[in-house]
């Protein structure tokens, strides 16, 4: 972008990419994150990307609205891209989506995603050869996409950042901010959001996470979202 | 609510309370654990009340748009109440807001806040003799309402449940998950979220948290917030 702030200092642009029915908090938590450091450190700024400025549904019962159409901000310094179930796994076979991710990502200094917000950049073909993230039950789903997907947290293989399954945004958001504008501002940020978790349940016990019985929902995803797509169905083991 | 399900299973809604200005997160993070609980077990659902059904800013560059006005959702049975900066000081002092708040807290079984959403809570007149979280830098005002501030990540005294600032809303969630529908389910959810942080920069050492760096941020939104209610300013310490 070639906006600059009232100094002249040029302002590097965070977009994050809203689509109908995405995940509401693979988008906000990392869009907290990245407002927290606009708010504080002058020269960033963050959007959110739409096809049209009109409320859209996400899948819990909140609407949004993006505040720029991709048009507006062609060049963003940074492209955030949240993920979903049946409306993302829809949206891989969505050529005019991936033509926009494409495009944006074409000049941008780190492409991020969270969740399965990295199948999408993978069905753009932006993963080919890259080490991936995505949500545990999804990591499979790279692979045909010529992706290495990994179990970590987050992933940084060159400006790609692809982060773990919805809350994960949060933690690849704060690495952001750091490669962005260092680790004394990510730690600011990160009192600012007061976020020093504390599962009352405790972490993840990942031995103990079965997806087998998991299995049926993710068919049942894929059937749902790609009964227009054969191909891709098949693609993903479907 | 009187809403039952197809079997004539009573369901139990948990409503997010929107208003202008809002913090983004404070609502996210709750909203989706409560939507995954909604989504995986029969008998719940999630809404969003708001004045009206109208695109309203966030404290980011997304706006949102509630799914349900206060009025067709009078007696949620959980009510969820996010905080934010400048507006969230501002809607204390909003009485057709904390009325809504009163209204719909009245036969709720829990009532809870994220962050500065207990400050109008208090303000409401809902706090008085409990103990409650906030945000860090705002929890001495509480006081005056006659709460007692705990720094804990979230803190239950009853029906009331108010966490720390605005991540802590996803421990308090799954906190909630457990208490309306078993610690098995909230697992479950945290699994769905895969909400196992490790934050880049390890947790927040309070030790080194400065309280006194943000105290002029702090006095200048209470400033900007309560201009025009010279009684409050003076009450929250201003």
């Amino acid at each position: 972008m070639t906006t600059t702030t009232g100094t002249g200092q040029p302002v590097r642009t965070i977009a994050f990419v809203a689509y109908p029915g995405f995940t509401m908090l693979d988008m906000g938590g990392p869009l907290q994150v990245c407002s927290a450091l606009a708010d504080t450190v002058p020269g960033f700024r963050t959007v959110v990307l739409g096809e049209r400025i009109e409320p859209m549904g996400t899948d819990t019962p909140l609407s949004v609205v993006p505040s720029h159409t991709f048009d507006e901000v062609p060049d963003p310094d940074v492209l955030v891209v949240p993920g979903g179930l049946v409306p993302t796994i829809a949206a891989m076979a969505d050529e005019t989506l991936l033509a926009r991710l494409r495009r944006a990502a074409a000049g941008a200094s780190v492409v991020a995603s969270v969740c399965t917000g990295s199948l999408l950049l993978a069905a753009a073909g932006l993963l080919e050869g890259r080490k991936a993230a995505t949500h545990w039950l999804f990591r499979d789903m790279l692979v045909p996409f010529g992706a290495t997907p990994v179990a970590d947290r987050w992933v940084e293989d060159g400006r790609y950042v692809t982060a773990a399954g919805v809350s994960a945004g949060i933690d690849m958001a704060l690495h952001l901010v750091g490669r962005l504008a260092g680790e004394d501002t990510a730690r600011q940020v990160q009192l600012l959001i007061e976020y020093d978790p504390k599962p009352p349940f405790g972490a993840i016990d990942w031995a103990a996470a079965d997806a087998a019985r998991y299995e049926p929902f993710v068919k049942q995803a894929l059937t749902e979202a790609l009964a227009g797509h054969p191909e891709l169905f098949a693609r993903l083991g479907g």
